[in-house]
């Protein structure tokens, strides 16, 4: 189609199209870029649909339609890439945005990739068992694939992965000599960190054989696998006593309708006088993910809202202690990522061709908008069971200078009250 | 009945109510104090029935039969009164205790005192209205009836409710200028703390009468009265706009069945660039608040779970920023004014009589155990719309110095990203 007339048909289906995404204030383009059919708005960017393929797809469904043929080179866009999905970001949350094929298309993703235990071996083996010469490229050298926590917004990403894993130790009070369970451990980053500067004995669970195969080796070189358990198995077959839970990135890919197991395996782990921690990809409202995502990112994913998450704590009569909303770290970890990728895009388009690279960009960046316009958000929560004596009197502790922390200026604790 | 000879029947009864509060390890007592008719169980107090009466009531619904008789002196606690009802409390959470005739009475009280316009103004009426010489005989010098936030445990009560004020208006970060509207206000403390030591103009909402009377007063020996507008008013009442939306020790009396619409009312006031905080009771799971307490002390108190309050919040996209869980503060704050309600029960019989003085010192008392025992927790809640740009980057400016914070050594904010 491209270099051909537009009918007014056409055209009109473009506005269409436009209508749909929520009047969002970009151009959309048909053909090679040029203004013909350019749908009307305030832009901020330019997208160009290549082909009638494309307008057809978006038609069907603008975000699973957009994802692929921008993967596949039929769509384009002129401008900043992150901007100009923040401006779709917005623009869709009006409740007539999006269309019926793509509501049902993105139910059928969720019953497709549902988290049953063979299907969540499938999504995860889907995302994590590709090489994780392909993660080095981008992640940092710890390989910590989960939101980072920036000090100030200028803090390296190296740094920031760091302070995030003493952020949340330091939440959960790590003692030497505790037991620790960690569940969804990715390349075991945070397992050996807690072993080697909290003396905690950890073990921990992954589905991913790749990722476990990679943390296994890992702790050999530290010489802690002594110290150091890394099992693949579901959570669901989590067994063994721990004092701390700790699951940092992993509740995205249980699924909604088994957090109530989870609950019960946490509780069955940490019993009524543990504590632990909860890292996690969140909502404002029980919405699904995004279906384009889903398909070609992370299949079986969701984002819960906190009254879901509650499914987990409230039967066991859990005390939620602290929530911390991290969504900007998440942002700004994501463009680390995004810039580290592409420096790389010629080594990973020779592993996995032109159109993963392309697949991989719309990701980061649309994770990134996802961030900073608030569709996403990050929390992290932290949690007590209904004996546990080990709170803290405040969070005052959590900041102090981590040279104050080393000359081991300990928290108050509840002890001390009475 | 007293110094009579107990029957066999009357010592199995002693024992069915035994069982009916989880078998808590205390001893319970017929008659004037002696062993007869005692239950068994490894004993921290002893509870003495007093009369026929007191076994019937607390056969039939043993919080409230128990709380009616220590009100009235026919049942009396050797011992330490709080550590026996953290005792009750813990043995109470087994699924099992409690009766039918209890639960009855707890529903039919939630039915009797629900939050409707007409029967919230009867319910804090109940509380609120009692003169304000009363509340002067044990509270802090400013008058605040809320959980204090204590730096240290060793804190003192007027130090510490300065520091709640103080840290619940940098949670929000206000700024000279900004509009407040609070809802709830009580005597007035925080309003008139916010316009003083932060320079916003506040709006605050009570309906109690005897407190808003109170709280004008008061403005007005301020200099603040153009400054600070209190207004005798339903929250469900509030209009006008407001960058900043406050409440502090309301929630407990809105009635989970209002949720939603307290929602719509924080919405319509600050819209989707507002900011805000509430700073309420909750607990774990959604359970009815205590019959006793709804009968005797505040009818139609609700403490929620966090899912109830989700309902609050997801349907205007309000965004949970931090969570923070304060309950061994409460359980603190409790014990200063018992102590100090003890050094005042002479005057208060003088005004109230002497089953007052037993209802309120089991009031004071059973909130502390409620507290250190984790039955009841104690959640402030920092939120923002969703087009909110007044995002801290971290909590760290909470736990600065005061002195750092004279200095305006303001926290990052999100701007500061990109």
């Amino acid at each position: 189609m491209a270099k051909s007339n537009f009918s007014s048909a056409e055209k009109w289906l473009v506005k269409k199209i436009h209508r749909s995404i929520g009047n969002a204030p970009l151009q959309l383009v048909l053909g090679n870029g040029d203004e013909s059919g350019a749908s009307d708005g305030d832009r901020t960017g330019k997208v160009i649909l290549r082909d009638r393929t494309t307008l057809l797809r978006m038609l069907l469904d603008p975000e699973v339609g957009f994802g692929d043929s921008y993967m596949e080179g039929r769509a384009e866009v002129d401008g900043d890439l992150v901007r100009c999905l923040e401006d779709v970001i917005r623009s869709m949350r009006a409740p007539q945005a999006g269309t019926w094929y793509g509501k049902m298309i993105s139910r059928w993703l969720a019953w497709a990739q549902a988290n049953t235990p063979r299907g969540s071996a499938k999504n995860i083996h889907t995302h994590y068992d590709m090489t994780s010469e392909f993660y080095k490229l981008w992640l940092d050298s710890r390989m910590v694939y989960t939101c980072a926590y920036f000090p100030t917004p200028s803090t390296g990403l190296e740094e920031a992965q760091l302070a995030k894993m003493d952020h949340v130790c330091r939440k959960v009070q790590l003692r030497p000599g505790e037991k620790v369970i960690e569940a969804g451990c990715g390349w075991g980053a945070l397992a050996i960190h807690m072993a080697k500067h909290y003396g905690v004995n950890v073990r921990a669970f992954n589905i991913s054989k790749e990722q476990i195969a990679f943390a296994r080796e890992r702790a050999k070189k530290e010489g802690l696998s002594r110290q150091v358990e890394f099992i693949e198995d579901d959570y669901r077959n989590i067994s063994g006593k721990c004092d701390v839970f700790m699951s940092v990135g992993m509740l995205e890919h249980v699924g909604a309708e088994n957090y109530k197991r989870l609950g019960r395996v946490i509780h069955r782990a940490m019993g009524d006088s543990g504590r632990g921690l909860l890292h996690f990809i969140g909502r404002n409202q029980n919405r699904l993910f995004s279906p384009w995502i889903r398909k070609r990112i992370f299949p079986g994913a969701h984002a819960p809202s906190l009254r879901q998450v509650m499914d987990i704590f409230e039967p066991s009569d859990i005390a939620v202690l602290d929530v911390e909303n991290l969504r900007f770290h998440y942002a700004r970890t994501l463009e680390h990522w995004l810039a580290r990728f592409e420096r790389s895009t010629e080594k990973v388009q020779e592993m996995f061709g032109a159109d993963f690279v392309r697949a991989w960009r719309l990701y980061l960046a649309g994770s990134i908008a996802a961030f900073t316009t608030g569709s996403l958000q990050l929390f992290q929560v932290t949690f007590a069971g209904s004996e546990c004596a080990r709170i803290p009197w405040t969070r005052a502790y959590l900041y102090q200078d981590q040279q104050e922390a080393a000359a081991e200026k300990e928290p108050k604790w509840i002890r001390a009250m009475s």
